[in-house]
């Protein structure tokens, strides 16, 4: 898989993408990330990529031609399954939409910032747009950041034990159970006993119930 | 403002919080933002912080005892106003949530990584478990970034232009309505008319009604 960033701040990308399982599912070869700063491909001699916005009102809006530079140069070298848009109306992001892009060859991910893009772009270049949540962030970069997690330790080989993305929370649309570890006794509370009995159809019983319980508590949603 | 992350990839929170937005709210000191690896508390020799959980199973667990003592010692520091685990089981983030927030003094964020933490963790020192989202990460790294970010961006003096974060997307539980900046005829596609007539009070009622209209249709949900 192939997943291009685009970008007014890509320095604000390179840690995420240096650290833990990224950084080895990029050393395997599982997954290239490539970061393309906007201002590559601004207009005039002031690196000009953002502007006022048309009626007035706070915030800038970045510029349709660097965005259009950008994609088309990306679009000539390779086809591209998506052009992602992060952004606060797009559709939110979940595990069923990260299993989905995860199966895919090449995506284009487009960050916004200040006020967003100007709405040409998304008009024309723009095959997706998603949100990470119902909140605002400064700019697009650390939800490309989490979507890009989120599909990319999904890629077979990346995690080290293929079994533990199944396991996961919401991949069978149930809250993952309670974990332990040692010691059994910390400070007078204990570990279920269950967890120590070294019967593991029990064991596996309780675990069902467990994440059943919590679902209904905290999130019965997931289960309508 | 302080906000304490406590995390096993301090490294991988490095350039999130020292670029744009976020390093000026930092060093403008309207915001301190301090990492903490929680492999400085690890027990014995090996810089331990986790175990395999008990009961079998993929994954790794983060254990009590090295939570516990970086809590125990921040706590003596100062007053926590909340200890916030980052979860996909806990509340999902949303604005109102993040205003609510944006109003404490000091808070710790404990980020989860692998299988997650000792549950007794939660069950002793969390006063408060967010999900940025209903999808899987590698880490809670990245979703402590997500929370941070939309929490200090509307913390007074942050933004350059306070007016900038009242009209954001979801402040009044609308989208917001689509903008446009130069030139005002992009390879034909043109800017809407209204937005160039300089009449602002009927630039002002074109943008709530494309504000409505666009939640109506991509996000219903959101003015029930």
């Amino acid at each position: 898989m192939r997943i291009d960033i685009i970008t007014v701040l890509p320095e604000l990308l390179k840690s995420p993408f240096e650290a833990s399982i990224l950084k080895r599912a990029i050393e395997k070869g599982l997954v290239e990330v490539h970061l393309h700063n906007l201002r590559d491909f601004s207009l005039g001699n002031y690196n000009q990529v953002d502007d006022y916005q048309f009626g007035g009102g706070a915030g800038m809006v970045l510029m349709a031609e660097p965005i259009d530079k950008c994609i088309s140069k990306l679009k000539e070298e390779r086809v591209y399954d998506e052009v992602i848009y992060m952004s606060p109306d797009g559709a939110t992001l979940n595990q069923g939409m990260a299993n989905g892009l995860s199966l895919k060859k090449n995506i284009i991910i487009l960050c916004g910032h200040y006020k967003g893009v100007d709405q040409r772009v998304r008009d024309l270049f723009i095959t997706k747009e998603i949100s990470i949540g119902d909140y605002v962030l400064s700019g697009g970069e650390l939800a490309a950041a989490v979507l890009s997690d989120a599909v990319i330790r999904l890629l077979p080989g990346v995690l080290n034990d293929e079994t533990s993305a199944l396991t996961d929370t919401f991949q069978d649309n149930l809250l993952a159970p309670p974990v332990y570890t040692r010691p059994s006794n910390y400070k007078g509370h204990k570990v279920p006993d269950v967890l120590l009995s070294g019967n593991f159809p029990k064991i596996e019983k309780w675990r069902e119930e467990q994440a059943l319980k919590r679902t209904e508590t905290l999130r019965p949603d997931l289960l309508e």
